[in-house]
């Protein structure tokens, strides 16, 4: 492989993993001043251990050899050992990481659903559990070999050119998240304040950051991959990246304006990663026009989606079902419709919709599942759910013994 | 095209939409906490616009096939269709793509004149209509094959040599920022406090981190165009956009330290800003030496440049003019005497400095008037300037809702 | 040499320049709110002065031609004009750069060991003659042609393949770094408050923004220079980059939750750059599943080693000492036992071990030696410690005459 492609792949890899910590300062300036060291450490504590995981049997169990197999085998490299000695060990590690990132920021995506309520050694001990028993394994069927990658010719036969589209990972990233985000707040039950205190975000400089730091490696996430295709596609993927998440600011302000009479700095945020969000599956088989149009749509659908929760009565505290779930959804479905050659309204049949409203469909409902089933477990047994009288103390003192701040510039005399 | 320099076109994109948060930051620290969120807004509202009109029709406006056209037919391909239709989609796509950042944060810049008193509609409808009449032809003018790039066999034959060099945009962004921003503050007028409260910072991290975005993403800013040439001049660049940027701060804190007696962070910041923009022009075309020279030089004079607005009395709340237009005009002209080869003290006449000036005239001209007329059109119909007593209560409420911070880690009984 | 490879050291550089307002901020966040301005000028600073040297003189002296060269010649080429003007400037330029920001940040480093007390003049004539007479040198020693790159054949004989490791800078950067921080520390004394006031950082955001944007830049840092390698072994780094690390903030969390009961999120940012100290030098040199025992080990060995201040008395105020000098000494003699190949548990003998300890050992006891004397030097003439009562009443205000934060988001009546 050449040095350029190379070189994309290391910067790529970088840039993914820059969007961890920024998951954590969109989430984390959302929430209030005394659960911000919370909500950060659910990221960056993922970070470690994903990380960790991903070395020691993850990168294994992400590819399948047989199309129906579950997962790969989670001992046949461990410590990635076989990797690092073999002749392509550079490509094949530079890969590697880049599909760690990727781990990494499924799983830190899903803990703003549960802000100030969630006991760090419980949420450790699920984001491991999770990402073995449903982020490797939906890794390896939608990009792995596994199934969803070759459901287009199980359904249509051999013969198909219709595939599951899921460029940057849609169903493996957001919907996988979001699901699993949905079952969370089922389990942990709402904050001892929803719905009768507003959730002003104590600091939005943080979030922006956040949103911006997101965006930057968005780049990386959406035009990754590319570096084992010559990058042959970075240009539509990168104007792409662009374009559908600029229209979906627009898209979420105009709601917010007509709706609330004023566009906020947060709903800009929200909108900005609810574009990204949906333009993930979608980067490389639109044209700049339809992404335009898929931007300004999640943007809007989203910014009204956001307050389903309180109408429904689930506390979704920072939106991670109304953004990464619903935005996930459009983007796949998206496909279906505009995806250049196969969509529905450009020259093609039914095929592609079907196909991405089965494997939305199949990793939303797996993900859900198998989220609820451990996440109940973790409650019934250690404990997941924070104490109430610690909650409203404040969950960064009682669990991490910090303040977020102590921002006096002269000292209090 | 090899993977080499489409690599380094993806990655410079990416950089160069990160400053435009980096504006919002450095700016926003600069303001009031009271008006951080809507001075952030104003970069964000910007990049959310100026990416949709760039894929609508900026694009094709940006370049000229004929040297006196205005500017590209803004019909030509819309939604860049065509481009992606095309055979060279991939890299098309990314000219494209990375031509928008620059659109992006040209009209970014210009907001931090026009702190805490500019309505959001009023200035997101400035900002499209600026964008569309000043930068587009500007940009082809400098750029897309017009006037400008052309200028120097224009008036001194087709055998001249000599043309004008802006190789990163000291004209066709700082000059043309700076000067939209000088009519703009002529428009609107004065913040009520202006002159009689000290301008001071409400959050000097968050002007750092601005500024050290700005750096950081300004390595795509000045050596991403060479993605078309073969990389050849990325060392040369880079160890300019490090050394004059390096050495303005010197320059700038040296004159705070003789002046004030005390070297400030925020003039580290500011003289870091001062010294990008005055290489920008001339990144590719001076010796590392040299560069040195005119980071001091920018850094020193405008330390004192962002005195004149009190001396004078415009309300150039964020020294756009002080800091854009004075370093972008410094940038522009230093090249008739220093550029390697063909400036006035460096083996060429005065053909380099005359072009130079002309260039630099024309635009900072074209875009003061063009800027100050529909400023003024804005403020007669629908109103540009926030009335009084939202701007001293706080523009952050009045205009989006919101207050940037609640920072008290324990509530308060 | 091809674009890939040059535009990977562009975005090396970059990338390695973020670092220093990482440390900025690493450091800003830790310190309370009084000196958050004073603790990011010593890196801002730092970054002016030192790229500046380095174009004048740095570059210079950073390689030798005779193995026993104490450096280059800095009047060889000032203001790199004659590499500017040769035949492979484009390329000698950009390695150029990338070696200054190597430089600048080994400088920055050492300053979170003097938070609070040190007068800003005095830091950066330090800086300045610290990096002339230790750290160039040193790195033309490591990297450039000196003795410690040349040290396995000069005591094992010609024939010998075994070589100091010393990948991306374990001894040049951080021994060096770590080792004139205690220096300076002895020199300057302890805070007026060490071990009375519990060192509480003022914004833990800010803090882990600093770790993030190191982790991030550390990508460049470690696999920057197989730029001139065909970038051959950038997957085996960029795997232990992140492997490494998440290990280590593992390892820093399990001793605070078993010594103190509760992980915290400062805890884990430190785990995260002792881990990113300790794969410094041995990133290209270990397998995945031998850099994770690395990571784990540091992250739990500098969680205690940070401790010994209290116990033996010296105010190193952020741990430069605990983290970059411990770290940097785990990573270089990790190397002597589980280098691939060579290490001493790998199939080697102790030669690889020998070599690692000579190397940091003089590297040490030279930077700590040199740093005391001119530390000295300058606190006996123009003075280096703050007086006690302008540190007390904060450091930001009496240097620099400015506060971090006016965060009121009304307006005081």
């Amino acid at each position: 492989m050449d040095t350029g492609s190379i070189a994309w792949a290391v910067v790529a890899t970088a840039l993914v993993l820059l969007m961890t910590p920024g998951v954590a300062f969109f989430y984390g300036g959302l929430v209030k001043a005394k659960s911000v060291v919370s909500m950060m450490m659910m990221s960056f504590g993922a970070l470690a251990l994903i990380s960790v995981l991903w070395v020691l049997y993850g990168a294994s169990m992400s590819s399948v050899t047989g199309l129906w197999d579950f997962s790969g085998n989670p001992l046949t490299d461990l410590g990635l050992t076989n990797l690092a000695a073999g002749e392509t060990a550079n490509t094949d590690l530079l890969g590697s990481a880049f599909g760690a990132t990727f781990a990494i920021i499924t799983v830190a995506l899903i803990s703003g659903a549960i802000a100030d309520r969630a006991r760090f050694g419980s949420w450790m001990l699920f984001a491991g559990v999770w990402a073995t028993v449903v982020y490797f394994p939906v890794a390896a069927w939608v990009w792995g070999g596994g199934w969803i990658l070759h459901l287009g010719t199980v359904l249509f036969g051999e013969d198909s050119t219709t595939a599951v589209i899921d460029y940057a990972g849609g169903t493996a990233v957001h919907i996988n998240a979001g699901a699993a985000a949905l079952a969370l707040v089922l389990v942990l039950g709402k904050r001892t304040t929803f719905g009768t205190v507003a959730d002003k975000p104590h600091n939005v400089p943080l979030v922006l950051l956040g949103a911006a730091l997101l965006w930057f490696g968005w780049f990386g996430f959406n035009a990754g991959a590319e570096w084992t295709n010559d990058l042959a596609n970075v240009g539509l993927i990168t104007i792409n990246t662009l374009g559908a998440t600029a229209a979906a600011i627009i898209g979420w302000l105009i709601v917010e304006r007509v709706k609330d009479g004023k566009p906020t700095s947060v709903g800009a945020a929200s909108g900005a990663v609810s574009g990204l969000v949906a333009i993930t599956p979608a980067c490389a088989n639109l044209t700049p026009g339809w992404s335009l149009l898929l931007g300004i749509i999640t943007g809007a659908v989203c910014a009204l989606a956001v307050e389903l929760k309180f109408r429904l009565g689930y506390d979704d505290a920072l939106d991670v079902v109304g953004i990464h779930l619903v935005g996930g959804l459009i983007g796949t479905v998206y496909l279906g419709f505009f995806a250049t050659g196969t969509g529905l309204f450009l020259g093609g049949g039914l095929q592609q919709l079907t196909l991405q409203m089965l494997a939305a469909g199949a990793v939303l409902a797996y993900s859900f599942g198998v989220a609820w089933l451990v996440a109940t477990i973790i409650e019934k047994t250690i404990g997941f759910r924070l104490a109430p009288d610690a909650e409203v103390a404040g969950i960064d003192n009682s669990v991490h013994g910090e303040s977020a701040y102590d921002m006096a510039v002269r000292e209090t005399v």
